[in-house]
């Protein structure tokens, strides 16, 4: 069966599971991150404050780790979250917002990589090659020109050999390997880097996909596709209004998504 | 005269009045609460911090307590404004989100409840049976199938006498009651579950109401009906585009509202 | 060249440059500033821990401190980013929400104005009386009856002097001075109060606009005079379907403006 079928398959699951995805998040994107959960049919939960953070991950089905607006006091509950996800086999989406930009983040990253295994790292090509080490310079949280001269194929498949987990790299095309197997996508709308959260949110949706099954490179890539999918739906509806309502139509394009339409629209190439 | 009447008279006062409601709450959908309280005539301020948490309740008409992203540090801010607002004859309204998921969630809620005296709870079933020591187990912020199974007029009326208070159910049907009266809401759609804040927005407009005047279970009537009439037009208007239309036709909603269609709408057993 | 041209160009210059823009900011409405300088096509940067917030600001084309949900935490971070805005000549953009609301809010303002060199102040006229000494008493985060008696040019122009810097005073009609220079700009519309986080956003792609060039007071302007004309697109658009369809009709309108758009629609007397 293709990826497509896996992954179309998946999101019919998901309104019948509903599993739930705790989010240690920043505060710009969070509300869009929750109703993009919501509206692709999982649950989502906000919980940050280490007397709690690995309780509430352990009632979950998957933990999403974004360091958006990193801060010293969350930094302690990520990695509680973490470590409390991989004892119980939680999986563990990673989405290193600006990775690269400071030198705080940088620490972050690797501590979270030393101190956490990372079952999902989700970002753009900047910040994947900065996570992996193979990056030159990150301009705050978009890709930076030196290393948009990067191939995100190999960066991808180099970024999943290092970190041994699958990596979902997000750009004009979508790149998702797990070191063996590689998803390009073409799916998706330029437009989409005009709203913020669009990145925060594929991370979110890809740990509902996760929370389902066992199968992490299938996650990443209908997650990854799902966003895509929803930006081009919002695209064809409402972009000639502008990126206000675009933002809408993307929650509208997830909410819209099912089996068939998935099927119809993806355009993912397996290698 | 009944409590739709009052209610509906209630709105038109707000935007006479535009009593000033300060919102301790999550980051979550801590804009939609502020954009809920504009939408109907009132005037929302945030403000956590320990140092200047209880001269901005002060000030104020009315008091949210929400512990939807709870931490430490709102947590003394919660508990100097809530004793403040006591203090000063300024109503509370409390916010349980997610009580019963986590330990220190659980703690917090004892110590709020020790220590500041509540005017309106007002949760889901599953969070006002944990708050009124009724509950079994909480999944994450939604309502858990064995609290589902206990009837929401007996949980609510059993809270409001252990607590003191007037208490809100939102549900299929909402219930609200003081222990006497007993008012129950058939407004709102199921759909408003797949927008995130929709429960901490009708807490939000609910303290707008109760700012107004003494009577505290008109003012929670008025509130949740208020959001169940909002989502209803929510979704006459919008729901077939997906659920961020349906997110922004709920506060375009709250700003429709008037005294003529809140009486016209309504739903409203008087028990 | 008249103001209203110069505004008019850099509008073009900003898709062109795309400025980075570090906001130090609050949480109610951190996600529609970043959504509104994305829309007038910024970059936005949201960090404030202090081990960041320095080098943040030194990767960026200018700084937004803005006060609205203030904590002690955050202080430390907004002083640090300022003092190396100012050491690289990066400008600074003040929003003091709230300003004369709390004792805490008043004494962080009045260390802000100790300890970094603001290059342009934006806020109502309560908030800008207040910094600049001239302040009765404030109600929240509107402005208070005293202080509507205020002349807004007589304010803002003390305002300047006192603090030398440029000053926007956002009301029923906007007024931009650098002491100087004073521009009246009649565009905008009252339903703009309605939407939590107009002002907030106004200082976000003010910051855009400063961050591109020498002049403070064009910056000043164009970043007001955006923010008017995006309501009134709105306006004239959805305002029929309620205040969250407005809300989102701000940011389509910031989407939808260009130079030419700016000069047919901006009604700015330059004194």
């Amino acid at each position: 069966m293709s990826v497509i079928k896996d992954a179309a398959n998946l999101n019919t699951r998901m309104r019948e599971v509903v599993p739930l995805v705790h989010n240690i998040t920043n505060y710009v994107t969070v509300n869009d991150c929750a109703n993009a959960l919501l509206a692709i049919g999982a649950s989502p939960i906000m919980a940050d404050d280490i007397r709690e953070a690995s309780d509430i991950t352990a009632i979950s089905s998957a933990l999403v780790i974004n360091i958006g607006t990193l801060n010293q006091r969350t930094v302690e509950s990520m990695i509680a979250s973490g470590r409390t996800a991989n004892q119980l086999g939680i999986p563990v989406v990673f989405d290193p917002v600006g990775a690269g930009a400071s030198a705080f983040r940088n620490e972050t990253v690797e501590r979270i990589l030393q101190e956490v295994k990372i079952s999902i790292l989700r970002g753009n090509l900047s910040e994947v090659s900065y996570v992996a080490g193979l990056s030159a310079a990150a301009k705050g949280v978009d890709v930076s020109e030196e290393d948009a001269a990067n191939d995100p194929v190999d960066a991808a498949c180099q970024a999943a050999r290092r970190l041994g987990c699958t990596v979902g790299v997000t750009g004009a095309v979508d790149i998702v390997t797990d070191g063996n197997r590689v998803a390009k996508i073409h799916n998706g709308h330029p437009l989409m880097a005009k709203v913020t959260g669009t990145g925060c949110m594929t991370s979110a949706i890809t740990a509902g996909y996760a929370g389902m099954q066992e199968d992490m490179w299938t996650a990443a890539t209908a997650g990854i596709l799902s966003m895509g999918l929803a930006g081009e739906i919002a695209y064809g509806r409402v972009a000639h209004m502008g990126t206000g309502s675009f933002r809408t139509g993307i929650i509208d394009g997830l909410s819209s998504l099912n089996e068939t339409l998935m099927e119809e629209m993806a355009k993912v190439e397996e290698m």
